[in-house]
């Protein structure tokens, strides 16, 4: 109800504040005898961390993931796997000018009015440092996924007008190393270069820029996704619609498909290999809310960080103007981290449709 | 768990296939003492109804929606409000060509292979004509809503690529009556012309085309969203992306937001008659995913209807080449039915969310 | 959270008031392709339903369950099922002498002060006639289990201080066909005769009477329940003490196992045909929350029918002093027709809990 | 699902095994600006902790609570609160010696075919060490039940045969006083007096036993409670019958109540101070599930503790005989303990439907 949880069968709950002792996740229904490789799931939250390069925020957090249950001689039991995150820079003192005033296009005026407190250190609870609980978990569910051999790619194909070519023919392999060689995490090089470069011009104008995340998910089996409220792209969408930041959501042929005409956009099907595949893929993988084996393919647009280096009118709580300037680490565009978080909530939504699908037939 | 059920306090359960005896809703948490307008709730399934206009499917429905339980009196009890409507028009023997085909891009084959078992006359229960049920329960959270003043407003902003202006800054008065006097709901005249040109002559064609619902949300209080995962915006999306058809969401600046940067897209906050406001409105009225008091604006996209009149190649259940040949009675493009579910699926996450919010707060 | 829904796979969620149009329920969760043997659920709707011998109230119902979606050729599909049940003798003008007063130990007087409106005939929601609804469920929870050969039982082992010898060994097809031999359904037939005599004796004396059911669940598979919150045990407690007038549940050893010492009470297991059983059972086949292959054996306990033939003092809405005569058609004792409904109300918590361990494991 | 979880608006998910790193609890839904007393968290842990007196176990936790996040300034801020409590006098080499073996009527067994893996050492998740994360969630509901004045009382009233009197009409603060006056929690000093005696013989013996906890809760307004399946008392009984060893659950009359007639057992409504009450209360505060300003009233029953100080047979994980030595540090008897354990759910309970009529209704 408070809407701290996600997920059904396969189901987090994420806690804690940007400034406060630890954030941290539960993941209550990871079936048993999953290997919990640390190593992956550490590995995962390094990707997400802050301080990774210049075109990210400089504050210094390991993001140390520490096991306090569910995990027993290396494998989950079924029981609550309980994740904490120690916050460790936290720097709260950088954050007392603006105690009293409602930063622009943030969260502080509508949590000050919902709740009549707020934690305002950092953005206390609305702070993106609350994804890093969700990539913990997220990692459990890619560890899951293997053994179906469910791959989850994503990577920043849009930073302001800069816009990638679709890959979604190549190689997930590839893909994911040409990713990981640069810091903007753009699959297409050329590309990438031209995103990091102009990121760093907005930085250095003390302003920030939105951006776009592809998403590709392989060998998804025929079968998942509940056919009518919780259609396996209206879970997607919530679960990406829930990242900070994003404001926008579009699966298969998207926005663009609604200009086209059923004769253009219909997926003819075909047989391959004793297979019944689709000769396109305007569906993007689901038909019906329910995945037809191809890949589900979808996209995520990020709107600009709100706060930027420079001087902003506002008001404080007493309604007075003030002024916000610009203070603390951010990052001047998210997208570059925000990758794994895609693919973390993906990983969960596809998890959970999976056992989902178990309870009514071996998948 | 199976979907069938949407919202946690304001909560329906939809049945029903497109050629059974009835569909229905069970709506569960409406509050005692609301007035239950059944004429009100009739008109509104009167908007959605096949049959309407030239460049709607003929099917003949009345849309009779008969109220079981959960109202004496004229007014809700807050027990469970049944309605169940009568499938009247049935002709299933159209749909016996298709029996063991898998039409192109309906949900025939994802069906058949998850669950082993389809009703395939119409479409069973992945047609659109669930979401009647949709309509009826959304009106009642409207008739909810209207003892808060907050107003519903969706009108057909895109046929094919054809876009109307933006009318976000209009009285909805104006724009419903406007909507109301053109068979395709385009709040534009002009516009609303070259659409009913354009997908009459798709029609003529044998041919379909997609489309874009835009949607205003007035005077919702502030405070209205769970932070996390039950964002505002998360919760309309997963309403939206629920829809038959649906292919993308974008709340607030959306997609283009992410093109812009950060000096550019924050909504600067002033006052304004003693109330906080914001100067623009990229956010759409929400922040963090909680409602900040401006409107709430979004904008939804539809792919083709799947059902063309020509023959399409294909697969039957033995996976042997077939022929789909167009037949029984379908719209050329949905969006001028679906503005009113779109209207009726943002009523029910409203309400839902009002009285969550209510259960910490008196709103 | 409006609490008209059962089970978390399996899932019901029941709709109508006593004297409205109909009763009825939506199952979603069933899985697909179980054998929806209408008659069958017909004849669990008979042993409950009113007027069915001297000692049940006098009220003429046919119970007649009318499917309107969810099933396809006398399958289930996967989707919804929806039953409605008309309510067809429905004496509402006997109620108008209690319109405004509060009968005692019913729920007119709290259900007023929680909704500030209720339908007042006949109770309305709170009559026990929305049981009829579970049965209808439970009937199809029933096919469901058949697959697994699991095989519920409950008959009426106390009226009274007459208390019923244990049976818990004996043949359950046996112990079915002497429960049905008689219309007081108990499973010891001296014993029975005893109960009819002092139910209508009570009933003669305008008096009313409560009682007790014990339950034997057999066949059912190691491994269900969480262990937890949702222990098995705990889901059976909720589900019994949902049902109307009862006020208490024991499992296994019960409130007596509560006096022994666990030198007495322990479980000792042995090997028995290459499985694993334990020679006593006090642990009523659940151990930690989970079923260990023993029969699940548990009572419930209900008060005596609030109805009674006789004036009692009360208070009106105006909180004045009235009187409450005896009218209406009531059972003088609810336990012969209560059978039905906690055999239904154990098998939705088996069927749920079953699908819920098949999403962790092949059961 | 895998039921780790309860309640819906106020809602707990707990986490942590007997000897893992820590156990601990995240509390979601707990409304802003409760104040947050961490004294008095600690010491409704001190009351359930290990090693109190001669019949309690001797194992050594501090169970001291960090308090992780949702509290800021000593007030909650309406986000989650996490708490952890480490675990400390873990001697896991205790438990080597019943690794590959089922202790009778432990959780052994039903874990090991549930989830194919456990952790074995002092029962790991089935422990009842895991009912701190419990209380201390639990005293967060009490703090915010305060502001309602609603008070929450338990006691021991039975241990094995012995019976203490009936105190429901006695002063609540007076008689918390006498319980915590005596080591085994029984507001009546001279049972207390012969119930520690007879746990004490017990515990000499190498033996345990059952016992029984009455519990009345003062002040709650009416209205509390959904009619159907989530009765207040249904949910109480599901909170109850989920505490470890818990066997039977009966509220107001009861079993006993089973036994009466309808003129005997009705609860007449009379006038008192302009407030409607009941003249006798066999209803236990709760009329068609509920609350109707009464007191609540309920008891729960406690099997004896299965882990005795002697040699039992058994059988290990090869199914072979072997055989079982009491080992370890344990209660021979729960019930003092249980207590607060006990209030903590009732206290979740009563909370968590107080906000969900608070959504409905100004409470």
């Amino acid at each position: 109800m408070a809407g701290n949880s996600f997920g059904d069968i396969f189901k987090i709950t994420t806690f804690g504040e940007s400034h406060g002792a630890a954030i941290g996740v539960i993941l209550d229904g990871c079936p048993p005898n999953i290997e919990i490789d640390e190593e992956f799931i550490q590995s995962e939250l390094d990707k997400r961390k802050p301080g990774q390069s210049k075109i990210t925020t400089q504050r210094k957090e390991s993001d140390t993931a520490q096991f306090l249950s569910g995990v027993f001689e290396g494998k989950s039991t079924g029981t609550p796997i309980a994740i904490v995150i120690p916050n460790e820079d936290q720097r709260s003192k950088d954050y007392s000018h603006i105690m009293d005033k409602f930063r622009p296009s943030h969260a502080d005026y509508t949590y000050q009015m919902k709740y009549g407190i707020r934690d305002y250190r950092g953005g206390g609870r609305s702070s993106a440092r609350e994804t890093a609980a969700r990539v913990a978990a997220g990692a459990i569910a890619k560890l899951f996924l293997k053994q179906y051999g469910i791959k989850i790619f994503a990577h920043v194909s849009g930073v302001g007008t800069i816009e990638a070519p679709n890959l979604d023919s190549k190689d997930l392999k590839t893909l994911l190393e040409l990713r990981e060689s640069n810091i903007v995490r753009c699959a297409d090089p050329a590309t990438a270069n031209e995103m990091i470069d102009f990121i760093d011009g907005v930085r250095k104008d003390g302003d920030t820029v939105g951006g776009r995340i592809s998403t590709i998910i392989r060998h998804v089996p025929v079968g998942l996704g509940e056919p009518v409220f919780d259609k396996l792209h209206a879970d997607l969408a919530k679960a990406m619609m829930g990242i900070n930041a994003v404001h926008g959501f579009e699966y298969g042929s998207g926005f663009k498909g609604s200009q086209l005409k059923g004769s253009e956009h219909n997926d003819i099907f075909a047989r391959e290999n004793d297979k019944i595949i689709t000769q396109s893929n305007y569906s993007g993988g689901i038909q019906g809310g329910i995945s037809n084996g191809m890949d589900i393919t979808f996209k995520v647009a990020f709107k600009p960080v709100a706060t930027i280096m420079r001087d902003q009118p506002t008001l404080n709580h007493s309604q007075e103007e003030a002024t916000i300037s610009g203070k603390g680490r951010h990052d001047p565009c998210v997208v570059p981290r925000a990758v794994i978080i895609v693919e973390a909530m993906a990983a969960l939504v596809i998890a959970d449709h999976l056992l989902k699908q178990r309870s009514y037939k071996n998948v």
